[in-house]
């Protein structure tokens, strides 16, 4: 009856919700750990929920590993707001480093779905729009502030942070090719 | 009987080698034609040469593909000593484009021997190890007269030109992304 009847959650809807939320934890962590069980029934398990619950929220395991997927690029975008530097361009280089770090990490959400639902799942490519769309305003305000040199686009500089990615062989070894195409589009500081 | 009889060439052999080239000269003018017919009896038709002189100088069609991919990594190896440019720096960054050029040229040759002989094959080694060797001192030279910044490996910046070369796009999106990386490692001159 009153104006606020639409915002109010019922107990039952607050389970579920916490129930969704136990469900992707627990999702998160097996796909984090290398030798985790990352079975349907095992994280049921490990969320604490029965899998009529679990198959409730996702109604196979594609959903939840797209539920995963969507879950990592908000991290990425909502880090583009909450990241710091010492001034744009500093902030700029810091979240291509959390990208990068993102694309580097155990993929292996990414990697299922990609074998499950093939590169061209409208999934991949709205992630790919929303993280171009979060390092937009990061580019500009580096660009405004003229710490940046070049012009290359932000739709440029991800490709080359993921090609650089994807080079073959441990971080010790790619660490410094992204350090000099990050020093790449900063300009020099005046010695 | 002479000393020099070792590096006589009869006439008979120098035709094997014409015919050698002749097959080699159509079959590379084949794969850089899109539109070409690269079946071994065309190359032979082209070269001028019967079947059976093509199949006694390459028994297959695999083994023609390792001859002309050998040949690419020549040209490649052989420009590292015959490239210009002002200076060390410039003269590197010339055969890196060189490389790049090599790279992201329509492949057929190496695509299709990959194909068939898979990205372990010994010919894939030799070529990257043959690449390296002939890119080192030139990285050297530029590195000793300081116009280099950085201490990227010769292996990290050809790696770094491979990863943008597969850049997906056209080569308008991905030159000022080589560009871009190939300034990294150069030392910005005084101003």
């Amino acid at each position: 009856m009153s104006r606020s009847s639409t915002h109010h959650i019922s107990p039952k809807r607050s389970d579920a919700e916490r129930n969704r939320a136990q469900i992707l934890k627990a999702a998160r962590a097996a796909f984090a750990d290398p030798d985790a069980d990352v079975s349907m029934a095992e994280i049921a398990r490990q969320a604490g929920v029965g899998s009529a619950t679990l198959y409730r929220n996702f109604a196979n395991r594609r959903d939840l590993l797209e539920a995963l997927y969507v879950g990592e690029i908000d991290a990425v975008c909502e880090a583009a707001k909450t990241i710091e530097g010492t001034g744009p361009a500093a902030v700029l280089e810091a979240w291509l480093r959390r990208f990068y770090t993102y694309f580097t990490s155990k993929q292996l959400v990414a990697t299922e779905l990609l074998a499950s639902s093939g590169p061209d799942a409208p999934v991949f490519g709205a992630g790919y729009s929303r993280v171009v769309s979060a390092g937009q305003p990061l580019l500009e305000a580096a660009r405004e502030s003229r710490q940046i040199q070049g012009d290359l686009t932000i739709e440029q500089i991800l490709d080359m942070v993921v090609a650089i990615a994807k080079i073959p062989g441990d971080d010790d070894y790619r660490a410094p090719i992204l350090q000099a195409a990050l020093e790449a589009i900063r300009k020099p500081t005046a010695a």
